[in-house]
């Protein structure tokens, strides 16, 4: 971290905003210029509170050289983290594709969505049973029940499973899931995500709607520190000025985080979109910037879905996106995780 | 809300469509042109999901007419609501200045900032306990420690407190705090919401950083469909483009908030712009568009305040905002709160 | 400007760098760290490439510590700027309001309008001959009529036009009109910049759609560079992810203007909503914020508008807008233009 | 397009708006429901301006149901359009390379920069003459000279040209281009794009930094309705909240356009993300995702580039890159143009 001061500034201020940073650990190199004295920072800098040291009224300006996160930063652990569900390995050249309804409508319903998914080769079976809606008066999910009937659907196919947590009072009615999904909307929720950092189990952490790819990181560093390195990240699209669709996907975004990170991304063309028909062909930009997996919604009979049935697969629809996919895959010498 | 129907759809698939929303209590009038036919639905359609019905593959559009709101929307409440907090009225031509440091950082401190800032007229103390941070390197705040020396410094000056709540697990704690804060981030941590609900204690609902003015409508909705109605909203500037400053402060927002719902809302200058300089004039801005208050952050010493020091006023700096706030506030006829 | 070189680079590289910048006039002061060394360029470093700089191997990062504009820059020119048009002179404490409708559409029309906002008190009028439309198959405006049918206007009333260019080759079309609008979409058409510098008229910039506020201050730098020091600034909002309005108005912008530039700067409420009745509030916030004027979109028949009708005023709306206006004006001590 | 009426409105003003669009060409189909009449228009709406029937008091809402531009539209021309270039077909099934300098430096460079481009396979040689830059002190281009030099390389080398047009005033100066570029800075500088209307000449529109993609063909629409169908969209990236890279590549964009329209569509990585290292990868992406071609930056010497050379490939890494692209596109069943 470079710290450039004002001109003509007292030692004694100097002196001051000096000894704060070695209270933290740091060395200062001193570089005098003819008019600016220039400090730059050496040591773990990721604690430095940039806006503070702005503050100072001796400081012109702050340069943060390096990234602010650390556990997940591909610098200090260059190898391709994987990470193990249920007998697939998510990263590291597999690609994975979870599939399923937006949520839990029935017993019936998702036992019969994991049959057809697992029939086409997903991976991952996900479906939400507590669902973050933007109208109090929309339809919230199945709630407990949702996630029985999910376990269900785990145990007649076999699929892993992907759901949706909003609350850490919940954490422990998801003991049996097998990834946690943390929503895109609760990707600063900091207080469920050091809940989420106490456990080992997998969480796959959605990108907020207008955060930056190093917020997104900074989110899920939150879960490495506190101890749990099984983060899955998830592009699912941004909030840009552009209405032609829901969402912009920020597809170079994955290649972004595979550079700076080690985790797994994955991309998620169904809500980055809400278009059915562009789910394909963004699957397969995403295979090609080197995603690690798409998540996709697949609903039975699409026209009646409780909620964001605008966007699902019926499974004719999924069966061939799937063939696309592992066409794609085996082309850029991956194998299916 | 209108539905716009495919050209030739089977008169089946027309009545089916037709019977879902009886279900929901709503009626439909036909209209049918030439080559269109089209469907409107009268009755309580906030919850009708628009996405559910244009993914019915007869369905060519749909539009809403009416706000999906209800217990906020002006239009069913045309009375400005105004919220008791501590002997003062928030909204109906009150304007209220809250102040206080980004976060408590001591008992002195916080007692200390309290004295000053009642003494130059502000209504309401803030300082945060619990501090939602983007890294978890950051300092996060004196949690329960903070509430207690909040608390000293309200028995110190009366001044009635506001503070940020990160987790519903947390409520309790927050029995004795006179105004819950739910951050920018928290916006749609819909459990949150839900639970606030249940409360009667006022709540300071601060927009998204890309939320909507709708969407931030429908956050207050959840609280208010819960069965509280004391909310009080705070725009604190969106995401754009622009990097000249923190954050872009949408003080159109306000006004168009006062437009359609009857809550109060106030405006946080300090976080919309993290530039001091700016927080007077952008409170000159706010009086004039309609605010209801604002939220401004001080500081005993800035330069070394544990976090966002960049933007707090000092104490001098504080009062000369406050005499041109109460000049600006007489001048559009309203009273401080 | 500050740069921050890699770390162990040769000697030959950083000389050869070093010797660019001596051949633009630069002195270059050294900072030697343990590991880093950083040059700070002294001189006039407007004409630096920061792009270019960061693409030579051994640059790590590049920090511009002061504004790449000169001649618009405030450092440079303390007092505020004001340009006589027709009688009045805009800045420096006084408000201006232009007024008129979106597009000329015929002799009457204009002279009506003319005569009507000169009774409610405007000091200038607008009118559109050339129309800058998304569609081509959208009314393109009167064109040289148009112009004709202003300066009748003009002629009629007294006051001063201004009116919209969207061609360079068009310039000799304008030798009798007052203020040259540049519109929006055309804030970086360099050349017509490049050619309305070497003209003395008033030139009232808007800023683009997406553009920051330092590159809208840059655009007017082409124009001073040029020789032509009559520019007056327009905010008419921004382009963001809330579609509430059309656009987002952008009031902080007036106040970064205002201190970093010495020229005058308006608002238009009326393309930066679209929406009636947010003029006369938006107005309110921009006298308070510190704009040197308003333009009002006022046309005699809102609803027959060939363009834009929907955001204009009527008649007596505009009077009351005015009067709304002159309140607000006089109570920040200031005088109508 | 769908015209929604206010409750109980005057019959005669009902007529007087029906009668206006009547005039326009189109029919009115009656939607008459208990409380709300709408208006179905049929014919051609293009037409029509929404704002302006917004405007009218008895319109409660307006719906465009069918796009607004025509000649771009691929509803009215199913098959993809391909362009021929000096020997080459842009579309239909070809992908094309244009590489080349952000900047034309010197006749040397350019040709230099010419030959290694065609050894590695690239079809067009691109180089600006004419730059549009932020700054009026950087490097504005050779201007004649700068073309005079392209059309050396051309000579040498048989690549057909692209480059930039910055003014209607210069189109004889481009006589001998192949193809004239439109900056995204100038996507709705109308004027420029009726000159290029009346010319046959291949154009590349750039889309603009904050242009929806409906703007986009509506700008296209422009050229095309003025009597040249020889346009190649060229998606380059739109301005977003993010930061990391100098703009947000809008890949999804790339399968709007071909889904609506019929127009070739390249992507330009070296300006949409403004990393030499991204090039590739989102090379990748564009052509999984059915982009026409892409146009890269490729210098001599990227670290003395005159402008963007923080951008450009050097010749090896453009080698590798054009070995990777080969590989994907015969891997889709494409040829290269």
């Amino acid at each position: 971290m470079i710290v450039i001061l004002k001109e003509n500034v007292s030692k004694q201020k100097v002196d001051s905003l000096a000894k704060s940073f070695e209270q933290m650990g740091l060395t200062i190199h001193y570089s005098e210029g003819t008019h600016t004295t220039i400090m730059g920072l050496v040591g773990d800098t990721s604690q430095v509170d940039m806006d503070a040291v702005c503050a100072n009224d001796i400081v012109a300006a702050v340069k943060r050289i390096s990234e602010p996160y650390k556990a997940v930063n591909r610098r200090f652990h260059p190898q391709d983290t994987h990470i193990p569900v249920g007998g697939h390995n998510i990263g590291e050249g597999n690609f994975c594709v979870i599939a399923g309804p937006c949520s839990v409508e029935s017993e019936e319903q998702i036992i019969c969505v994991a049959e057809e998914i697992k029939k086409s080769g997903a991976q991952l079976l996900r479906g939400g049973a507590f669902k973050p809606r933007t109208s109090p008066y929309s339809f919230q999910g199945l709630e407990a029940n949702g996630l029985r009937f999910l376990l269900e659907a785990k145990a007649a196919t076999g699929l892993p499973i992907v759901t949706e947590i909003m609350s850490e009072m919940h954490i422990d009615l998801f003991a049996d899931v097998d990834v946690i999904q943390v929503g895109a909307r609760n990707m600063q929720n900091f207080q469920l995500l050091k809940e989420l950092g106490h456990s080992k189990k997998p969480v796959l952490l959605k990108r907020g709607l207008s955060s930056t790819v190093e917020e997104f990181l900074m989110s899920a560093e939150y879960i490495l520190a506190g101890g749990n390195p099984n983060v899955i990240l998830c592009e699912r699209g941004i909030r840009t000025f552009e209405t032609a669709i829901r969402n912009t996907p920020d597809l170079t975004a994955i290649a972004l985080i595979k550079h700076n990170s080690h985790l797994p991304v994955i991309f998620d063309p169904s809500h980055a979109t809400g278009v059915p028909w562009l789910v394909e062909p963004l699957s397969r930009a995403a295979i090609a910037i080197g995603a690690d997996g798409v998540m996709i919604e697949v609903h039975n009979n699409p026209a009646c879905a409780l909620c964001d049935g605008a966007q699902s697969l019926n499974f004719d629809q999924f069966s061939s996106t799937m063939a696309s996919i592992k066409k794609r895959v085996a082309a850029e010498g991956k194998r299916m995780a």
